[in-house]
């Protein structure tokens, strides 16, 4: 799924900081468990040509620590304080994170207090619109079946400083920030004021996208959930297309930076006839432009199913002037734009033409999560736990090559996954749209 | 759940155009089957007040003539030729129909001759892009798990005697028409210039909306299935809403003339606080206001769901220039209205304010038909194929106080069911969402 | 879907009781509601046959008071308390009908206090397990998306004043009792035992039974759902069965004495090919036997899917000694008696065959409801509502042409709903499955 | 997700065969593909401590040559005729994986035959009941949509030479084979047979098993859907458990030598307290047995739902006589055997018991392949195309470390991947449901 690994220099710094000194972490026995330690760790490359330059030298391949219950922990649970913030745009499986974080606390290391934050880091900021709730193992029981945060959200940073103090007040030893990539530069920065401090609060993300483009990360939850749903549109989008003589479904899914949702509904829903994503830019005009060639399709079966990322098309359209409140970019709406030229196009060849367009927008991300993610979200929130518990801090929990694994912030800020043009996913679904085909 | 019933007058022919003479039909015996005659009839009201005025005088209390298997039959089943068309907008369960057409005509009478032409009432004209298919039990096998209509659809009328020719080209006895309102009186002015040529070709209408606002009608099929998967879209908005302080989450469903779909879908999913529909025009602006209101809920809640009709706001919104192909007035976009005057409205105020925007548009109705529309249009089906053997023509199937009924076309062309201010689903919804209280 | 209606003197007392005299009510005024009176009322039969008889007699045709909210009410709402209690096998939608009643008891009424006994009748009798838990409108807020019954179940009855002394402990009002046939013949007993003492207590029913074959009502909440779940045991048996040469998909379905589930199941999923119910005895063995008749199904297609009440057969299998707390007799299980004797009768003719078995037991029942469902339980429990407050008791709230209404426990109990052997739905559905062609 | 990972003696070969000889294959270009060598492959084994010995040493460690599409390929595509066949138990996905190998033979080759078997290797034996059906880009346009397999299945090995005699008569030159374990020994018996023949036939395997157990292979199709599917039951059994005064909730769901998909259910569902599996063998009685833990769980909380695969607890039931006909042993019914001992064991004790049991049986395997599972299948039937068409044979497509991969059968035939007590999934698991807490 990953469209480039990283390379050496961008992970020069695997290790994970640890609050503390090692003999401060005290055993913590527990039965029936059995206990991982640092040393497991699992390659960050596993291909061939990828190892090649390490078999005959000193080097040791980049590794990433495995994630797992830690026999010493650092912090006494029984006097132990939590805080749980979820931050940016809602993903199926936020409240399954969050339950199993409060459920390993209380169960498997006896914590007593969780705090969760309201609306994001402005939960923890001194500008928050309300006070912590308690989160207990009763009051989570059975937040899994509901979409959405019950923590609430919001994006854009805050003052490190400000939060610190919201988390010394509260007696806050680990923060647990469930969010992206934004988010883990705010929890790097708030690590980074910690160790400046001398503070032992240890600060651990789980990665939240629906885009699954978080780098060092195999798989993000919620996202076999969100293509699940996506398919919805795409088959609605299909109906509606042959339903015509030319008829077009035109289908505009979430993606502002990569295409991986779009691709993989795409592959998922086969009928799909032209799948555009922010990272395969393409032309409108011109003999082999996408009109010429949707307009081939149409002679040939008069219906297409076109999908389309939000970011696709970034030479096409302007970047409007406004920025969301993490910075993030706006475009204007490609799939109002695509609908409009196709719409143009076929007017001016005097061709009839249907096109119905379909914006599920929020629909994929704000239902429930599926079998699959909801059983990742509780692994992801154990992990976390666990990670914390053993005093590791400005890091994540990711998934690499079938292990759990930790991530230092560092390692990801700033990247992002990105569909590879000659990677096995983009040249399979070319192979199933035949959407270079003119 | 109609908003009102049909007055006398608007009844006085409720017989049944019948093609040729009684005396022609002949009697067609089956094993295990049980006969309707036409004198079993539904009272068209049932209610005490209705029929008051029929206590105790010489008029009968108008009727509608229920469906089913007639004993005699008007055509010879081993000569004859039936013709399906589909019209208009899709809604779920339209294979459902096509395949229980084609099944009975072939199994309960041994039809051995059915085409579907494409592409609604243009596809039995002159103009047609394609020549009608053969429909036989095999090719329809499994066509009930498919959304859409194998044979395609269009809007808008044919010239009545070039469609005549066509049926007449290809020796069609029976003509099934599925659609709504435009599609009934296209069947209509078919039936009557068929009487005018004096030729013995039946028109049956099968109606389809996905609004269920067709008169003299309780349920229409695929309404139960729309309502199912708008309630998706309410379910995100709704967990969207939640996630922010003053979260507002706005959902428009389709509905242009009648809010059925977003009534029953606010009902379904009771979270729902605002519900606007075409009938209630309402006031954004004042103290009563939709604005004022949605303030007052947002300052002693903080989230909001709106679900709005494309239809509701017909006050508010000016009607734009363009009409579809089938005459239907567009207006501006009201969802897109109503976020904007929202985002303005709390802008003005200085007041914090997430808007989250949901238009699932052909989602809802270009799915596959759940189990409750299925069976709907099983029947719907059946009962169709009976009222054309049996010589029936200018009528649809109809289903009204837990019968299939056959309906003149003329009984409920050009009228629509509305939801009523002063009815139980109006007055239950608005006890629910509380929407009128300041 | 009412196989049979009810004759005149089953309904010869079709008047609602009312605790008290009339002029205690008093009047309560709510802004912008629409007011229902006693005289609004329905007919129970709507056939012109039915009606006949009434003619230009004197006699008044049955009617059943339509239900809604009446201007004068019965309780002080300030002072009242009410309990809920739910009883018998788990519906979809149990949850939505608590939900509603109690949000309605407080926000249309502005009732304080409400309670839910746990675990049926058996909560309100001093065998209880638990004391009874406050419902308020937040403890109910989103209980509408779990299945089951926050309140838990059982079955069995308990002595009335045993039941009585908790009411009066308590100083409860209304009693809502969310039940099926057993259930009501409970809730009549403790009416009666109420008017004995004098007591100023009213007992309203909701009807509740997955099998939709409660009395005098067109359809009860969960049905829909129970058909639309059945209907991926059906589809699961289809493709198991067209797997294999000869091969049989086999799924048995709820249905101790009627068949609504499993036709309406064999309608929405039309690929099944016998369907088996309890008021339709069937053979096995002999020329025109069930054994037969599948025989030749197999030569004709080598696959087909059998669907069978669990009540079916009943001439075939022995009643077991055992019956259950209600006093249900159990049968043999069907399903493993169809099996056992279709699997030896292929082997005593020594023809291949492949039967998969499918018994989707309580996932029918322990489901969300869907949409559909949903809204009807949202409206029931306000219509129940409305009725207890107007002082009304020893009665249900039902659905009838379009109505909800008031139903006396008297008129139900001891009676069920039945599949009419000449009824539409059982012909449409011999008509489909072609299961009695030899 | 692998319990254990293969030793080196067991990988000892995984060259894949090759058809002839390398000189015979032809370059055949295609636009916009990139080429996969046979260079290009992926570790065994990631884990830093299974490195350690090829470290400083001359042997290299062990690696799945990588899929994909190859520049020569062996057949000439204008001559070349294909089969498929499917083997073995129904899971999701089947259609989705005959799919996408015919559309990639046509539209990526331009193979003109594609032949489908019927009912697995005794349709390409001389006992065949049918035979084959041409399979056409036309004939499985829409096949995805639909559960099961339209080639049907069959379990049990043939005569490898008889079937070498009708792929000879109908020129077959590459044969995919889509089935588990069983196919694969088939597979590989086929192939050995083609080689000592000398003909120029490949074999390819395409692994299916709803268990996930298949080795060398971290994922198959089906999987995760079935895991969703099998939540249904896992919801219910919990809503109707929580319904009772001690109520339990049972489900038994297929797993007869993995608990793959019971453990993954019980993680995405993770209300269940009990998860019973084949890998973990348990006493029911004494102080630490499962009905003591299960009465001391039912003490505390009233409630509780037990999750059991088929073959769990085969050191208490024992195996029946019977095999199916691939040669699987059968053992009695572990659900009934549980249901029965939990039901004596509190009747001994004289304690309240209530008990629902639920069997989803071939719902979970018979029903649409969710999208994860449907792009998965499209990839592996890409994959093995090219792998066929390259020449190779003796070989299945696999998934290992995010790499679609070629694997010799034999390094797969007679393993079987099971849950790892001490690997992470069963120690989260144990973590989640604290089943072994006495």
């Amino acid at each position: 799924m990953d469209s480039k690994l990283p390379d050496q220099s961008e992970l020069s710094d695997l290790s994970i900081s640890v609050i503390g000194k090692a003999d401060i972490a005290t055993t913590f026995s527990r039965t029936n468990q059995k206990y991982v330690n640092d040393n497991e760790q699992v390659l960050v490359y596993s291909m061939r040509e990828d190892l090649e330059a390490y078999r005959h030298s000193e080097l040791t391949p980049p590794m990433f620590e495995v994630a797992g219950a830690r026999e010493k922990i650092f912090f006494d649970p029984s006097e132990l304080k939590c805080g749980i913030v979820t931050c940016g745009g809602l993903c199926p499986g936020l409240n399954d994170v969050i339950r199993s974080i409060v459920l390993t606390l209380s169960w498997q290391y006896g914590v007593k207090k969780v705090l969760g934050f309201y609306y994001g880091y402005e939960g923890i900021s001194s500008q928050a619109k309300k006070a912590p709730m308690e989160l207990t193992p009763d009051s989570v029981d059975d937040i899994h079946y509901d979409a959405g945060t019950i923590l609430g959200s919001s994006r854009g940073p805050q003052e490190p400083s400000d939060m610190i103090a919201t988390l010394v007040k509260h007696g806050i030893g680990i923060l647990f920030v469930i969010g992206g990539d934004g988010t883990f530069a705010g929890g790097h920065a708030i690590a980074q004021e910690i160790k400046k401090q001398g503070l032992a609060i240890s600060v651990i993300g789980i990665p939240k996208t629906i885009d699954n483009d978080i780098y060092c990360c195999d798989r993000t939850f919620g996202f076999t959930t969100a293509v699940e749903e996506a398919g919805r549109s795409i088959y609605a989008a299909h109906a509606e297309a042959k339903a015509a003589w030319n008829g077009v479904g035109l289908v505009k899914l979430m993606g502002r930076d990569s295409g991986f949702i779009t691709a993989y509904a795409s592959l998922a829903n086969s009928d799909v006839n032209f799948c555009l994503v922010p990272e395969m830019p393409f032309e409108l005009e011109g003999e082999c432009g996408f009109l010429a060639r949707l307009e081939k399709r149409l002679e040939r079966k008069h219906h297409a199913v076109i999908v389309v990322a939000e970011g696709a098309g970034g030479n096409l359209v302007k970047a409007t002037e406004k920025a969301d409140a993490s910075g993030n970019v706006k475009y204007q709406d490609i799939g109002l734009f695509l609908k409009e030229h196709i719409q143009n196009y076929f007017k001016s060849k005097s061709k009839p033409l249907t096109i119905k367009y379909i914006d599920p927008s929020y629909n994929i991300r704000s239902c429930r999560a599926n079998s699959f993610d909801s059983a990742f979200c509780l692994l992801l929130g154990q992990n976390a736990v666990h990670a914390g518990m053993a005093g590791k801090t400005d890091m994540f929990v990711a998934y690499w090559n079938k292990q759990f694994t930790h991530v230092p912030f560092t390692a990801a800020i700033g990247k992002r996954k990105k569909l590879d043009p000659d990677g096995e996913i983009w040249q399979m679904l070319l192979a199933t749209t035949k959407q270079l085909v003119v």
